[in-house]
């Protein structure tokens, strides 16, 4: 199994899948691939990705790209990792929080990216401040649903996909009290920085 | 099953899993709200959908909102109308294209928005061309591979997902040849605005 990810400090999408597929325990490696040198990086990609963008993962003669696309087939071939919550209810609002931010909360996504290393204190738009106060209120909602520590109790795909946004949080100074999330809302924003995956991830950047 | 969708003319949120769900077979109440009239949207959208956003599926207590989430819940819940395909590998990938466009082709999507009676001939931006270039190459690669006359053969979410974009490019006289696309993908554009359920849809628009 291989996946080929983007510079671990900025790409967020890579970010996801490796997560899910660290937690499965398989082995594999890893292709890096340096993002932001134009042209350069969409040459690199090509011959691994058909969609010109990582993460892509190959099993086999097999591509699969796209974020979610590989979290769901390494949901199917590691059964036993539980990357979905096994309740076919609260997996389908697992699945509705994770494409929430799979295609949604661009504000966020263009003011505020992903890098690891920056902390800096942003004064959020109007439309970045909405993006945030719907995330405070999913995370907030779905831990008093669960209990904690994550959305859905144990880890999960969605978890993984609010990993990045943990991040940002962290290097843009929001204060996620201040839109609405709760106290077990704002641990766990510090729980997705702490887990083992995520710590390995960042040493690596 | 309830489905909360917005206007049918535009909403190529709501018409992905509505086209899912008329596949299923299954007897559902369509809730219709009308979109962009600003406050009044979101205040008609929220008691439904937790994200103020249509679409939202309602099944006894669960609400599954999100396009792809939706799709996925009743993939599991109906597995005899197989809107996945059934060989793992080949689910994989159409569950790639079907995320690709689930995030992506942002450039299409803002510049011609889905408006079923538009008829027009637009000049495209080289950003949006190299959207359509994309799609031609996907639907001409998968529609080689399969055989079709869907993506992957028999038709799955992968088609419902492009349907939206077969009706932009009917409405803003793309010529996809000139982007690539083989006789094949031409074709498939004309079946996806074939199928009964999408005539259904367009209809009533």
């Amino acid at each position: 199994m291989e996946i080929v990810i983007g510079t671990k400090a900025w790409s967020t999408w890579s970010l996801r899948p490796w997560l899910a597929l660290k937690r499965t325990g398989v082995a594999f490696t890893e292709t890096l691939v340096e993002l932001r040198k134009a042209e350069a990086t969409t040459a690199s990609i090509l011959p691994h990705s058909p969609s010109g963008l990582v993460p892509a993962l190959k099993d086999g003669d097999l591509t699969v790209w796209d974020s979610l696309a590989i979290c769901e087939y390494l949901a199917e071939r590691f059964p036993a990792a539980r990357l979905w919550p096994e309740d076919p209810a609260t997996r389908a609002v697992a699945r509705s929080v994770t494409a929430e931010m799979h295609s949604g909360f661009m504000n966020l996504r263009r003011d505020c990216p992903m890098d690891l290393a920056l902390r800096t204190t942003a004064e959020l738009s109007p439309e970045v401040a909405k993006d945030v106060r719907r995330i405070a209120q999913i995370w907030s909602e779905q831990l008093a649903r669960s209990g904690g520590p994550f959305l859905f109790g144990a880890w999960s795909i969605a978890d993984a996909f609010y990993t990045p946004v943990a991040t940002r949080f962290r290097s843009y100074g929001v204060d996620l009290a201040a839109h609405g999330a709760s106290a077990e809302a704002q641990a766990y924003r510090d729980a997705l920085l702490a887990t083992p995956e995520f710590l390995d991830w960042e040493a690596a950047a």
